[in-house]
């Protein structure tokens, strides 16, 4: 068939995953139209079939931290350096990888101004101002915007020196509540992860050396990619009350004394879309999952010459948007098997064809992305089918990418056994530690792992530390990781 | 009543906008909760209350733009000097009110980046990088993002440091059509001020001296304030090819012929909430037009500790969400004066009160925010009188906004009449004009007044430029602006 030959045309201009998966990512972002590089080093253009994704991620996160009581604000881009430096862990964290603006217009700044890293910092001073009695918490609010870290190697999504997120920073009572409101997001990112993205995660906490600078506690959930390289997917910090006491934030309790607020603040990032396209992803291109998919079905017409076919192409694509999915006719001069190649790459999940006989006869071919699966549908129950085809298609997605990772993930009980392993896989290696950064950094050294996470909720595996054999209780996920 | 006196007690805590109008301004944006200063001088944070109104004016435009074909993206927030610098007028507008990056982390860059005051040249680069072919064409972006001017003097909204936009870039075949989507867009703002703001405003041409820098023509909409001053609402480009030129962004025409593109760009930012407030506030505080409130419908228990009051109100709410109304119960302990005053100085359109006589005769009182008018209506009515109320405010502060700027538009056929005009006024005044950047100058000089637009679609007024007596054809909208 001459669409088959042309999808095998297209399809060999992005490299196989298992041949160069870092090169394979590279083509994707670039040939499914999701960003573009300008003469800014280390930055991405988004273009709109990658920021459309982005949107779709905003407004499922923005509507469920909405029913959680979030409230949205905007903050200042520039953060003083005195501000910065008000908490000590924090700006050592920071300040090696800000960009720091020195001039405004042809005026050299008294004091210098670094472009937000993030905005723990203009949090806080905003929270001092605006919280005096218990009667003002808790405050719950969160910030979409760009920030700036200045990475010496980048990857478009990965590591760019500036990318989109959201940070959420709210005060508390009390540390309880504040403990709560940490977990409680972090749910709402594996939920997301899980449910939304069909990306299986590992929820669990950062040990010392991998939390957040000025954080007591830091909280991830962690997904493992198709090439089993492990993705921190999204955070939620406790603070505590460090922050509080550094930007003097106390309140005064009902029982009339005056006490410091405690803190958390927890975001994701265009990562995730990263995270997506390395998940689901084939060598065909993106696999989109339903719920952020710009395009949810495509409808190509087949013979589109003939009369009526055109028409009847709208025609289900009006019923479909009707029923509120995002549907695209493609009537363009391509072929169809360009347009199928196409829509391949952009991971569209499903593919409507229809062609005079499809016309004849009632019904059309609706194609899935994942597994290409071919199903003959009456026009009568396009809408149903479409929903089942969506839905089949999300369980599928999630199931592959657990697949994987249980595929990937070991046990290993002594330090001869982690090096083995990490040394013939990538994937998650669960071992126990005792606890000492000193074991931490030598799993790093003679490894190449680094701690994903001491995951909730889970067994030990034993008791005795994989690198120094003396007791240990915590059960770590070690990996290599993006 | 209690109830006024408390209402009186706190109206007084803002100056009368009679007595000092800029004073009552930024009484208003920190009473109201729109926004709070920080340590970062110039910029603002916008608070919860202010931001959910951007929000809202996101969502309505975003859909208006997307109807409309555009489709968003994002750029980088950098623009290194050297691309800056590509369009002449271009950097001369704004390269004396850009901030400057000259360091990243412990390093001295090799190139300056500036922090984005508009993105054109980004733009630009990246058409030049994806328009071959007239197949590509039109490219019709949007970015929602912020951008930042080194203003020396600034006002919360109406001019700061870093402010929130959006910004549209499109690439035409044709000239013509470059022209149409410039006035498309334009009534699209003018569209959104009218009928979604109940701001009336006047369309029409920019000055050569007021333009874009680098656009060959600006147009724009113009609204008057409560005080007589002018703020220029939105404004749309059309840039001819020059940009396209500088950046050499050809396509292949389907003549065979390599031609340049042709460029618009239009944005309207934050200040949009400085325009609400100006022309639709009282001493009591903003008026918010019902499509941008992000509290609709306040309802206030009256004595909430008798039995069945607090129940009462928030089955009314659950009524009024259920009818796609954004609705808020306060059942705080504070007083009902204290809340009437609170909703009031926050601009929420409508307040229903209701007390236990009421519940007892299945009606509420309903209260309008801009004339205080009190209607009693029946429960079983409830969201009927609801929809009325906010139609009839939306319709009487546009009429109310129309006659204040009918009240102060003058006209002028002489210099003295101008100036006498001028000194005894402000608002717009019409008069003749010849075309020379001279008299325009003069008039700024004498007069204190600049060219606000030269309005579409008016007759003139005469044959004679007001300043100089030469032979004119232009009528031009004169005033003072913000």
């Amino acid at each position: 068939m001459a669409g088959n030959e042309k999808n095998k045309k297209l399809v060999t201009e992005i490299t196989a995953m298992d041949e160069d998966f870092a090169k394979w990512y590279t083509d994707i972002v670039k040939k499914a139209d999701l960003i573009d590089y300008s003469s800014v080093k280390g930055c991405m253009i988004i273009r709109p079939y990658g920021y459309a994704i982005w949107e779709n991620i905003q407004k499922i996160l923005d509507a469920k931290f909405k029913e959680s009581g979030v409230e949205n604000v905007y903050m200042p881009m520039f953060i003083p350096e005195s501000l910065l430096k008000k908490e000590k862990d924090h700006v050592e964290g920071f300040a090696p990888e800000v960009a720091w603006v020195t001039h405004g217009g042809e005026e050299r700044l008294a004091e210098r101004l670094c472009v937000r890293p993030t905005s723990e910092t203009l949090f806080c001073e905003h929270y001092a101002n605006i919280i005096k009695s218990y009667r003002d918490l808790p405050k719950v609010y969160n910030q979409w915007c760009s920030v700036v870290r200045w990475e010496k190697t980048t990857r478009p999504f990965l590591r760019s020196r500036e990318f989109l997120w959201q940070e959420g920073h709210t005060m508390h009572r009390t540390a309880e509540e504040a403990e709560e409101r940490t977990v409680q997001m972090l749910n709402v990112y594996a939920d997301f992860f899980e449910k939304d993205l069909g990306i299986p995660v590992i929820k669990g906490q950062k040990t010392d050396k991998e939390k957040f600078a000025g954080a007591e506690a830091t909280y991830t959930v962690e997904a493992l990619m198709h090439d089993g390289k492990a993705l921190q997917g999204g955070t939620s910090h406790n603070f505590g009350n460090g922050f509080a006491k550094a930007f003097d934030i106390q309140f005064l309790d009902s029982d009339n004394q005056l006490k410091y607020a405690y803190e958390t603040s927890w975001g994701v990032s265009t990562r995730i879309i990263g995270g997506i396209i390395m998940t689901h992803g084939d060598d065909s291109g993106l696999v989109l999952p339903p719920s952020v998919a710009p395009i949810q079905v495509v409808v190509i017409p087949v013979q589109q010459h003939k009369e009526g076919v055109i028409d009847k192409a709208n025609e289900i694509a009006d019923i479909l948007k009707s029923a509120g999915y995002r549907v695209k006719v493609d009537a363009s001069e391509q072929s169809p098997g360009w347009k199928f190649s196409e829509y391949e790459m952009k991971g569209v999940p499903l593919r409507v064809e229809i062609g005079p006989r499809d016309i004849a006869e009632n019904k059309c071919v609706i194609v899935r992305r994942d597994n290409r699966e071919k199903s003959f549908v009456s026009l009568d129950n396009l809408s149903e089918a479409v929903a089942e085809g969506l839905k089949n298609l999300q369980q599928a997605i999630y199931e592959k990418a657990l697949a994987n990772r249980e595929n990937r993930t070991f046990t290993a009980e002594t330090l001869d056994e982690l090096k083995k392993i990490a040394s013939e896989n990538n994937g998650y290696i669960r071992a126990m530690w005792c606890g000492d950064l000193e074991c931490e950094m030598k799993l790093k050294e003679e490894a190449d792992v680094t701690s994903r996470c001491m995951p909730f909720g889970m067994e030990p595996i034993g008791d005795k530390c994989v690198c120094c054999g003396r007791a240990a209780k915590k059960l770590v996920y070690w990996g290599k990781a993006y």
